[in-house]
């Protein structure tokens, strides 16, 4: 089973480089925060307080692969729809970023649910039940 | 006269540094976006609209001046209103960041109005009365 | 036949999130960047130069792939070293990111070589073989 | 007395706009770096070093000013030259950026020294002496 989360995004003329379309890396911003989104959605908090209320270390990134298949340009307002499918300590998101319904980029991202150890390491864990049970599993 | 526009912007995960609050250049990214919307609203067409439609070669930043006052943290979902005063080839734009009602940043910029000659060089241009009036000059 | 080049990049202090590592995107402005410095060492030019004296449009990404083995952290001086392979019209670019000789990320990308013509529409074209040329080919 | 420290940075493709010219907050990005790298070259630690070797907090910005002089464009190398002087808690640094000798951005900041407490919470304190002396004073 999955969960998903979709949002639009303004692409602002700062994200665009020379060529008048967007600078891809970019995209990974808007991702990242999409996936930040995905789980406030799920856990009806934000990734703050994620920081502050459970153990976490953050959910880092160890893969990533993207398609892109239409630019986009500033003023664009884009829908990204965001999908968790999730592991045992690790999820993945699928992206799909659209403009008025044509798919511009296609993504997908493998992160590592991590936490921060009495030393301050980063070590994965097994994604809490308490987080899967939120998102319907 | 003045005319201004009021906004809300997420601060996300990767708008911050290893302290936890915003790295400061991402204000003025927040900055520029927000004096796009102003004139957006006002005008009622996307800053990629107006390179279309005015003979219109931007409005780059002569100047800005930010102080801040309290940090912004992920999560948080800041106010930013965005005040225009206009000159003759130039305007001044002042941004009121806030969390929660408290001041968190202010900023002044001053920009010019500047349009593309047939060399392609940006000069700086009257700003045009069309553009005025729908700001209520 | 590949055309390498390596160089060495700073991780600053607003490269990195509140978990204290690279925030991710930064990477790719990181490869982006490499990537034009391949085609400057092998071209003599600057990317800048290259619009002017090649009727170019630019080398537009089709797609990337990245898996981040180790972080990275402000301070850190890292080596990239970038390869690229020609195809007709594509190339693609290996680009392996390490610290202290230790492989912190590796990334492969795909271009396609593009002219913009007189509509101003991007379309994708062979690379020309005076470019070809310059990397040994 | 004041201390100054000169690098070269490139403005690379990423950091310009559609107007093919550097998005302004981007400045920033290089004006942050630099105090950075004063520092370095004067304590002979990177930032990294000092968060780990003194009982350090950081160096946040409370003000900032930058008048924008000419444009660079991706592919400049400009110079970018960095000067300190010190307050009791706080410091001001004048960056002059230009490019070829023409001067193209003037920027001055304040920022205040801060430590960490017991309870995670920054607090601005005195410049130490071991800092102050390895700038001389």
């Amino acid at each position: 089973m999955t969960f998903s989360n979709t949002r639009t995004v303004r692409i602002e003329w700062g994200d665009c480089d020379p060529a008048g379309i967007i600078f891809y890396p970019r995209y990974f911003e808007i991702f990242d925060a999409s996936t930040a989104m995905l789980f406030e959605r799920a856990l009806g908090m934000t990734k703050f307080q994620m920081f502050k209320q459970l153990a976490f270390g953050g959910f880092p990134l160890v893969r990533t692969r993207a398609r892109f298949l239409r630019p986009t340009r500033f003023g664009d307002d884009v829908t990204v729809k965001s999908s968790v499918t999730f592991g045992r300590s690790s999820f993945d998101v699928e992206h799909q970023l659209s403009l008025n319904g044509n798919a511009c980029v296609e993504c997908s991202e493998k992160r590592v649910w991590v936490l921060r150890d009495a030393d301050g390491q980063l070590k994965s864990h097994p994604v809490p039940q308490a987080v899967l049970s939120r998102f319907g599993k």
